[in-house]
């Protein structure tokens, strides 16, 4: 099912983590690059802070290519689309923010993700990943969808400790501070 | 009655199967194609998300060009234009996708869609065929309406069970993972 | 006065039927053109599903330039307007539609409009005219505005048994499928 | 006071007629003409419909341009500009059609308007004149402001057997078909 | 305190008088001038009214740069920001009008604004000064903040008399027919 | 935790302070510069008012560049991006004037920001720096967040008699009329 954690073949596609009034759940997002002046285009029925997310995302790549080894043309003559199933469900929040500069990243470099990973994090311009809310429901979704590994701001650490250690087994944690620890460790080599 | 299928003499034309208050409902998907910069507008009374899937259609086969043996070139050179008659009635949701996305490949390649098919689907930015509701109403009215062959989501295979055997009489099923699938088989050969 | 049939003495002047409240009642659809790079503009208190006409209108000439000798030169550096009097009247609905395509394809060809007729119909991106309400109401207010025949879908066919013979008299009705049987009928040569 | 007719001394300076919950008034359309690349701007507080006029007043202009001796590159490197005084007053309706029409014929034509004239009726895309509401109340505002000649659509003159002779009194009318009449007439020679 | 007249040390800075619920107050319109294409923006929170006021304004002085000896040439190479502190309040209505065409005129020519002046009055595109209201309180607003003259429309002389004398001591008032006469007194030779 | 100092290792990232119905709390103001057209694009849930002071920001620094050394060129030549973290929480208000001047100038000269200050006030397009409200409240959360000098327009030294001096203890103050002031004392020689 589409709710499964499901591989990663394609560079631009990220797993992350929502949290609704339903519960936890896992989200894949989705990044395509075509020719264009640098223009950003969304889908996924996505709320106004979810669309700054992306933004947010965008401007920090275009600031760091050096880290990354992207040639900063591409800025001037590719567009990106980013997209988040399902279209049906309204998403909103800035917890997909680690999720949509990994995928961007992923697609300009064209490195694919390291494999039955999932995130959560609110970023800001300078790189820093911040804590976000539902961490517990957002670890069960986790497993149940088959992941192996969660990356987390270091400030969400304190979050664990309410969760029973069960629910932990078989997950493995990673807690960072900034956006380029994610892409470092996430990213893939050609 | 335009509530009948209506034979496959154009590109770009494609039937597709809606689910509202008042049950199933065979819909048609038409497209044109004109010179332009890459510009896709949309007519028959569509809501957001269903705009959206639109957009994810175009930049679907942006992205997989080598695919259908598209020219690259058309995506700077052309505009599109979807139209969901009839306009006085307003239609939403996702799972028109893989009607769109049809609907557009058939025309950039000027491939006629193979004859007495329906399909339904919502489609992702990386092409998965992700499942729709309103599997049995869609059902019936796909064979009110004269269709042979149904497409849809390999996911959708769980709702057939609830159908009982006489309403599938006389119909074949198709069920696929990807876009892919969807457009090799019914994309008509030039 | 004008609620009646003002003649045929400018290309891009064609006149309609309309179905409100206070019963069926003629309309004028009036395009102009311009120097100008593709655009269209709408005036005439248009509700989006009208001003959708319109667009699709446009699209359909654009993608049959051949049938109606259009130099397809002419969607690059032309503009055009459509206004549909009374102002203060807001109008809806998708039943201009073949009134919008007549009168945008009479001004591109600079081919007045047969005398004495109005019309009223849906139309499709593949050059279909569907069936629309208010039939009776509509040929109650044509005659009463000295129109001599009326242009309408196949469709709409089946609802003239509920008129009395005697709201018919001295009307000729021509039912089609195509716009392009309407455009054949209606535009005069030059 | 600003309630009075106010000479003539700029070309683009035209009286108009409107009605209000509070009667009657005159008013004033001014419009003034800039390098540009054929834009229309607007303010004064007005409603949709009666910026709908402005731009039909201007299409129709782009369309006349022979009978007017205006040179039509002029709507290639033009921007023009109509405001309606008074800014707090909200305003709407297509009655200002003619006035606007006029107001933008004579910035063009650099030809003032005749004299102590006011005008009232909608325009159509065509160049008919259509008959407004409000006369009554209209006529006694112009009187009351030193107006000596109204210039309405023939449509009206059936208002004018309700008012009595005494407020009729040292005005005249012109009543008129198109908007050929009315700039034929009110344009003064340069 | 800002609440007070604040000399005239920079082109572009004009005092003006505002009028709101909680009586009069002065305020200060700020314009800068920087390379681009003939733009506007303008911030401050202002409501439609003012901002129309604004676009009006530079109409205005597009087409009287011979009067103010603008070379017509900044139009297609500057852009103008105009801003009313404060941002936190809401300000609406036309009566900033001469404040702005005044603002824009000193920025323009570089010619500092008369000192201890401030002004109010509804301006219209030929250039006329029309009577705001809220007299009284704002030639109080502008006693207190240390002003010495008024500038206002000449019709509103007559809200003169309804003001005790002892409140006008010490203050002088120019009352205006035209933008000419306002820009001719206030704009100080460079 | 994100809601301490984080010291001055960027150049573009400000500490402002903010005064919502929970109390004071700091936040931070990044810029990012790109190549561009002078655009200026923003993120963070930004109220009307708040966006109106970064547009104001950016104006003032594009007719001040003399002073800051700025070479004029690079308003054609790039872009800005302004975020205030954390994209959940809406915030609104002038006093992140100071602050976003502020991080745009330390942006644009890459020269970085004195350390362990935090600034509130909001800003005029001359350059005035003016008094905003809760300077009680944003005095406590800037010495929670070990924050050591504050910068206030002059007018709010008022303010500072109603705060009991322990509040005060270990901070400094730096009252300003200006924002040349601001920048002349905050921004780091490389
Ligand atoms: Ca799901
Ligand atoms: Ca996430
Ligand atoms: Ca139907
Ligand atoms: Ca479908
Ligand atoms: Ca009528
Ligand atoms: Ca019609
Ligand atoms: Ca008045
Ligand atoms: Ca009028
Ligand atoms: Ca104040
Ligand atoms: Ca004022
Ligand atoms: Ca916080
Ligand atoms: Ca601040």
């Amino acid at each position: 099912s589409h709710g499964s954690y499901q591989g990663n073949e394609f560079p631009g596609v990220v797993t992350g983590l929502a949290w609704t009034a339903q519960g936890g759940e896992i989200l894949f997002v989705e990044s395509s690059q075509s020719k264009g002046k640098g223009g950003l285009t969304l889908t996924g029925n996505l709320g106004e802070v979810m669309k700054e997310s992306a933004m947010l995302a965008l401007e920090y790549l275009k600031s760091h290519t050096d880290e990354l080894n992207i040639d900063s043309s591409v800025f001037e003559n590719s567009n990106w689309h980013i997209h988040v199933p399902e279209g049906a469900i309204p998403k909103d929040g800035p917890s997909a923010g680690i999720t949509m500069v990994t995928s961007l990243a992923s697609i300009m470099t064209k490195r694919k993700v390291r494999k039955s990973i999932a995130m959560t994090g609110e970023i800001t311009l300078r790189g820093r990943v911040l804590p976000v809310g539902g961490i517990k429901e957002k670890i069960l979704a986790a497993k149940r969808a088959g992941i192996k590994e969660i990356i987390m701001s270091e400030e969400n650490q304190k979050d664990m400790e309410e969760i029973k250690e069960v629910y932990l087994k078989g997950l493995k944690f990673r807690f960072v501070k900034t956006i380029s620890e994610v892409l470092e460790y996430v990213l893939l080599k050609k």
